[in-house]
Order: structure tokens, then sequence, then C-alpha cells
């Protein structure tokens, strides 16, 4: 009986998996919903299920072989306290590691290759390989870290229209379409923020990328600041000896012209997603195929 | 029967109370437990009944007087959603007005005179009195606002043993300091600032004071930048009219010298507490004093 692989990659609004034979070739896709093993783990491992399942309808395999075959899981929210034990134990797998989102990340963007990537969404973290030894930078998530993120600068952008509103900083047109959607009450501002999750205040972030390019100086000023921050990020990637430095995450396209003229030269384009990198870490640690990192 | 007056300074600690004569001469204090109306209004309810009973009985008084009694509160988290007016309605009080910590403190401190109070304690906010207008600048909480509060600089200083423990930023006695605490493992941290309330970061504040006080640079360079908040705001308080301003709450010693030489020129030594404020407010509002404001 062939023993396959799949690779999945949980995030927090949708988990997809892919099945493929020994040698991490794909033959099937499928997805469910979200799969954050932090907030809710339950939720988390029926949707990873669900979505292996999926997969193996896909390729026109028996979803009952989902027990047989062994299993990466890269997910949100990994190193943070016991809910990776809690998860691992759980899974309908035959075998399964669980890995961060990010390694799954680098492995699809860069191959085998030496590098690192910058995932710069409503969280931001730094991964860097070299030599087989994977390095973490940042995503230390949104309370006292991911800077640079979408939810830091929609935080910012929420943050700087209650300056404005005092007069402490100036106002702009980017403050004022803020207060103007809180019926220009600061209070009404102060209790969105007050419940607002990461990726409600991440929502304010792509407003601050347009305002920016079309000049606002609030705008531009919050941006240059949050780039600050990328980029200091980045420096420490560099200096670790990566050359090659993919930019992935949904405000990846965004940030590139922000970002300092120093670290242009470093970025190049994904090979391949994170699910292909599930697959592709299964395929060497499961597979037939030669495990590369040391 | 005498009509007394009652002055309540409630605060996230501690409810304190003081009873007076219609001429607003003070006859006896009390003091009971928290008396946060925001997040919990019964046990604030409680804790200001009993202050107040307390104050009666250290006055001589019957406490059965409460009820006939004109009360002014001021509470933290007052303007912010409609816990005021719950509370208000099932104050034991015959009559009473609720207004800010801030705006008795004012009282307290300057009298009837025009001038501001910047409140620099767990949370910052600045209050302006001018010919008998009020106005309030900042003072937004800790998730959006509290620029330069004693909870933002302890936020600041967790998220810089962070950036040090990454590389990103330099590391210094005041961010090893933070890290040995937990264990040099920066999840540790996060694990704490995750469920940290404002008064938990705060009270890493003075630590930031006393390292940057030996030339910590990292220390420093956080209160530099918490200096920098604080002096803005008092550039708007100053645009207002203000000439006399009174430093107030736990932070107010540590910051002076850290506060622009432009302001120095105006800083004032209260007059009374804000106790007293909250008195002097209930003998203008209820009792036989004149009303100043307009």
């Amino acid at each position: 009986m062939t023993s396959y692989l799949i690779g999945i990659d949980g995030g927090g609004t949708s988990c997809r998996a892919a099945v493929a034979g020994p040698d991490g070739h794909i033959l099937g896709r499928g997805k469910s919903g979200a799969a954050n093993i932090l907030t809710d783990p339950e939720t988390a491992l029926q949707n990873i299920a669900d979505a292996a399942g999926a997969a193996f309808d896909d390729a026109g395999l028996d979803p009952a072989g989902v027990t047989a075959a062994s299993a990466i899981l890269g997910v949100a929210g990994h190193n943070v306290g016991d809910a990776v034990h809690y998860v691992k134990r759980r899974l309908p797998f035959a075998a399964a590691d669980i890995e961060s989102d990010g390694l799954i990340a680098l492995q699809g963007a860069l191959g085998d290759k030496d590098g690192a990537v910058a995932i710069l969404g409503t969280g931001t973290i730094y991964i860097a390989r070299r030599g087989g030894t994977v390095s973490y930078i940042g995503g230390w998530g949104f309370t006292i870290g991911d800077h640079g993120s979408g939810a830091r600068i929609g935080h910012a952008l929420l943050q700087e229209s209650l300056l404005a509103y005092d007069g402490i900083h100036e106002a702009s047109p980017v403050t004022g379409s803020v207060l103007s959607e809180f019926n220009n009450d600061p209070r009404d501002v102060v209790d969105f923020a007050r419940l607002a999750k990461p990726g409600e205040f991440g929502r304010y972030a792509p407003r601050v990328f347009d305002f920016a390019g079309r000049g606002d100086p609030v705008a531009m000023r919050l941006l240059r600041a949050a780039a600050i921050t990328v980029d200091e990020a980045l420096d420490v990637v560099v200096a670790r000896g990566a050359r090659a430095i993919c930019l992935l995450g949904g405000l990846a396209p965004l940030y590139r012209p922000w970002l300092a003229e120093r670290h242009q030269p470093h970025f190049v384009e994904a090979e391949a997603d994170a699910l292909s990198g599930a697959v592709a870490l299964a395929a060497q640690r499961f597979g037939t195929r030669p495990e590369v990192v040391a």
C-alpha cells in the first residue's frame, strides 16, 4: 500500500492541503475553513482533517487513506504555548510534524536554496536559511512585536487619527477619513480599537498605502516609519548571510517600493507557494526525497 | 437638617471620600477598595458607598446621612461608554454628578485659577481650563492613546527587549534585565504581554527611568521618545492659553527633568489633591459656594 504524503498550509482564514506520492509529486488539493491551533484547536483539527480528505478526493484516492499518510503542517501560531503538542497528538495521520507557516513558505519560495523570506501580512516574520540552519527573526505577534505589519500600520493610523483630533499631530485626508468613518467621535475609535483583533487593525493598512501613494503626508510618515522597521529586520537577515530574499504576504507588493535601496538587489520572486513547500518538506522527511536540512 | 457635601476620588486601586459642610469645609475622610466604573460597576458602587460611610464615621456623623448628601464623583473611565449613566442612577446620594478624575484633580491642583494639569501615571491625560471652559487632550486609554504613560513606557521596554533579542536593535542592561526576568525566553515575554493589563505594563516604567538615570542608552532612547509625546501634548495645552501647568500622577516627579526646556517655566506645584478638588466642586454646585465655571 502506498504511503501518501500530505502538505498542510493552515491559516487563520482557511486551511489548504495537498496530497502527493512518495516522491513529492502533487496529486490533488483540498481546502477547508480556518486552522488556528492557538485560538481554536478543535476547529483547526477538524479543518485539517477536512482539507486532507478533500485533497484525497481531488486526487481520486480513497479519503480513508489519510490515516496511513505522513504529513507536514505549516501553521500560524506555531512556537507559542502548548497548542502544538495538543494538536500534534490528535492529528489523523500515521506520522506528522508541525512546522511554522513561515518555514513552509520559505521552502516553497526558495526550494532547497539558501536565503530568506520576509512575510509581510497582518503580522511580520523573517525566516533565514543558510547551510541547513534555519533562523527566525521577529514574528512575536501584535502585542509587542510584528513591527511593520498590517496590524501595526492600521493601529498606527487609528492612533494618528486621535492625535490629529486632539491637535497634537497634523491632520490629513487619511486621518480625516478615519474620523469621519467613526462619526468624528474619538470615543467610537477607542471603542473599536479596544476590541479589535490584529486582522481588524490590519484592514486599515491598505488605506495607508493608498493615501501615501497619493502624497498624504501622515500616511507617508506612517509608512516610512513602518518601512524602517522592515529594513532593520532585513539588515539582520542580510547580516546572517541571506543574499536572496523573497517578500511574501499580502502587503509584500505594496511594501517593496518603500523599502531601502540597499535591499532592492536581494529581492527575488517565489518559486512556489507555501503549500508546495509543505509537500516538499514532507517528501524530504517521510518520502523518498533526501532531506537537505542538516 | 444639614445637607452635607461629599467628594469622591474613585480610582482603579482605591476609592477615597471626604464629607464637608455646605461651605465645603472638610469634616472627615474615608477610604475603600477599587472604584472602576467601567470594568466593574457593581464593586465600584459598593466601594463608593463604603468610602462615603467611612467619611461620615470619621466626621462623627451618622452614616445614614449619606443618602441626604450631594456628591461629586471623580472617576477613572469617565467619558467611555454607558457606564457613567448606569452608575449615576444607582448612587446612594440625594444628588450627584460624575466627573472625570482629571477634572477633580485640576480643581484640587489649581483651585479656581486658569491653567492645566498633565496627569502622568499608568495613563496620560491633559486637562486645561481657561475662563471657565475646560478642555481635554489625550487620555484615550492604553490601546490607541495614553502616549508617554507608564503603561506605554513599560510596553515599549518589553518590545525593545524582543528587538534586542533578535539583534534588530541594540541590547543594553535594561533590555538584559527584562530578558533575564523572563528566563531569556522571548516566548515568556510574549505570554506575559498578551494578557497584561495597562497597570502590569506600567510597573516596568520606573525601571526605565531608573536605568536611564544611570545612562542606559536604550532606556534613555525610550524616555526621550516618551517625553516628546508629553511635550507635544503640552504644546497644545500652552497653545490653548495655559500658563500654569501642574504635573500630577505617579510619574510626574520622574518625568519633569526629561521634559523640554520651553515647558519648565510653566510648571507649578499642586495646591491640593484631587479629593479636595471633588469637595470644592461639590461646594460650588450643591453648596453655598458660588460656582466659578461659566
